[in-house]
């Protein structure tokens, strides 16, 4: 049995007076964020009071570097190249580390978000650009992905460490392959069945994909958007399953609170 | 006399396809670049080419961090807050010296860019801020300013290390005070002119004002812009007239040239 | 005694995936409405869609050109010049008309938005170029700005229509400005206070400065603010205090409804 | 024989200070100017400069709407909706036309920009959205693309005038197909090989392709990019060339000079 996971969410990515997701109703519950670094949302200011407010509740920071395509929010593809995928990677990176750094904390991990994610899944040499980014910044970074990708490889082949993350609020294709076009809350807005759901995937190591077949599934993290519908309620009744279940809930790196 | 003298240049401000400076002419004669971080110029890429040109020249690299302004180019002042300033400054150093760490280089000062440095120069808040952000990040680093002024103050109150600096191709008014507005290379395209007046800063610490007056200046960096016209011949002019004249350029770290 | 009055709104200010304000609570309580343009909020998915809010509620539409500063959402001064405002509201007012007019509507005025409008009640160059870029793109459509300001007089001069307005959800100066540093929904939440306050200067031409004085004050429309908290109840609360008292509240120019 | 042909160029597309291509030594020579808008190059100030160039070299202005791509140039494929892209060059069409208008220019025509372009070419969807926001905006204007693709069928369908183009400055693939990953003046920057050829698509309607096969090609209109190197030599060596062979260089649009 899993006695142990990680709770992350995808957060601080508003910008400036433009709202997005419910950070303060998330925070108290997860324990780490992946914080928007600037290019898809998160600006200075959002990302300075998201390391403000992760301290506060003790979650685990990582930077969530995306596409530069603000008004797309980083989910829409875009050809780029991947010398220019570790370029941008870099950049973010190096950032939000400045940011954390500042106000006390030290980056956990890198997180790939959107479109720059979901094109890593499968592509190699994409993949290879963000964790030579990452390792060219600083080895000891975990890299937040799916497992059994092109990504989870390529951190495997540079020796990055890797958190295997399972999404609890997003279905799973009948091939195993997270299904970003549809959200489990619109579907389902069944909190405790999303809870029951991210329980089974850490505490048996398996799920149920979309045609119903059952899949074995291991993760050491489950994510939840702080821009799904509900996004608080989501992790509050998690943090309980888990809980009652006995999954004990923690990042990977200590984290000292203020 | 001075014996030792640093030149930089402000450069790697192109944006993408888009270009400004001819920092190709330039880097080859200076010690020390300060390289567009993003904002008001200066990509991912662009400032990973940069990284590259200074470390194939042997030249020291800064942060050039500027106001939120690509298309006024951060040359027009703005309202904003010290906190403001604070976490931009943050962020851009952030972004600079994680490109440059992976491009095997260590980053050796910061210096604001344009409407950004101007405002600092007179205001003691915005001042603290920028300096605030470079000691929260890294107080090893320098910052480049002109000496004498609340930016200058504000890095001593600090306890962090100043290079002042003498800017080769803009006048200087009757104040003391260097004026953006004009250039010197607009009223006198005088390029032997241009190093002559930079030798004297170095050598004999005064330079004219354009009231016609002498005035006692200390310098320990002289700069030029990349996107002055003619700025390679400048630098190279300038270069010439130091050794003649038994100064000593050079950077104010060791630099290790590939 | 007044027997007609606009009420306008700020609003159309999303970006992309990023909120601000709460347009459709707003929209089917108002008369005129000025939509981001994409300078400070507004992308053109964004504009689109507020055609149509405010075509499906018979609701005027304006251009809300704002200055370039997305993260600061147009309300940092900025040192441009009069020749740059005008070309970035003709640019603005251009992008808004053409998506108008695709969406069936045309434009009925031009407002500038916050530190642009700010800026030009006291510039007679700013609020000039801003005249000239409204009257040089279609001289038939109406300015919205204070009564008694640089920018009205600009106006006049240009024989350029004028709508004067009152900010709802903003005090007024002892001097009779406009003060958008705070807010009445702060200092008050008095929804029905606001209302009669809105009323009292539509029918008896006349408000309560923040020094307790009664002042004179013309106002050919109402504004609020779709940011401002509460603002559909404000706008309903608006609308019901005038019918009340016998004020007609409705756009300049007839508007068709879908 | 072909007696009349147009000759338009990509221009208007630097960003503030930062510069792309030399527009001042090719408006001289040709007779349609396509004008960046803001997405992938050309600024308010850099919109109104053109126009102003264009008017005063009798050039016919048209509206160069890109992807929202300014650090990759508008030329990085996206994955952008239909409704996305008829809003984009919707919101860039209309900020062009009003920044001509109030120059006293009128537009002659759309023609979509890099990536943009290259994408509608093989997809109705896309071309249908750009024919619809062209048409939807005034239905007067032509659209400039190549012949024999989607996009001139999309514009067919609705109606809407086409100007088919072959690109100086781009070699054609076996199929047909203009290659923009190489330049001809890269391969063979033979100035006046690059005249005869475009003379000959104009006056005989046949070109070679990469592998050596002749075939037809019908052009209304001869393209050069104002970044090829060399673009002001070969634009005057273009009209030069058609001079001699008789051909008549103009634009579909009177234009009336300054």
């Amino acid at each position: 049995m899993n006695t142990c996971v990680d709770l992350n969410c995808d957060m601080g990515e508003s910008y400036g007076s433009h709202v997005i997701g419910a950070d303060a109703d998330v925070a108290p519950h997860i324990t780490s964020a992946n914080l928007g670094c600037g290019f898809h949302g998160g600006d200075p200011h959002v990302m300075t009071r998201s390391v403000e407010l992760c301290k506060a509740h003790g979650v685990a920071v990582g930077a969530h570097p995306g596409l530069p395509d603000l008004v797309g929010f980083g989910r829409r593809r875009m050809n780029v190249t991947p010398a220019q995928v570790r370029e941008m990677v870099l950049y973010q990176a190096g950032a939000m580390s400045a940011i954390a750094k500042a106000g006390g904390v030290s980056l956990q991990h890198i997180k790939p978000h959107g479109a720059l994610y979901m094109m890593a899944l499968e592509d190699d040499a994409i993949s290879d650009a963000i964790v030579e980014a990452i390792a060219g910044f600083d080895d000891r970074l975990m890299i937040f992905t799916t497992g059994g990708t092109a990504t989870s490889r390529a951190a495997g082949r540079r020796g990055l460490r890797v958190a295997r993350e399972f999404f609890a609020d997003r279905p799973l294709s009948a091939d195993g392959w997270v299904m970003f076009g549809s959200k489990l809350t619109d579907i389902a807005p069944d909190i405790a069945g999303l809870a029951r759901r991210a329980v089974r995937v850490a505490a048996e190591r398996k799920t149920t994909l979309t045609n119903g077949i059952e899949s074995p599934f291991i993760a050491d993290t489950i994510c939840v958007h702080s821009d799904t519908q509900g996004s608080g309620a989501i992790v509050r009744a998690i943090r309980e399953a888990m809980r009652k279940a006995g999954v004990d809930v923690r990042s990977f790196q200590p984290v000292v609170t203020q």
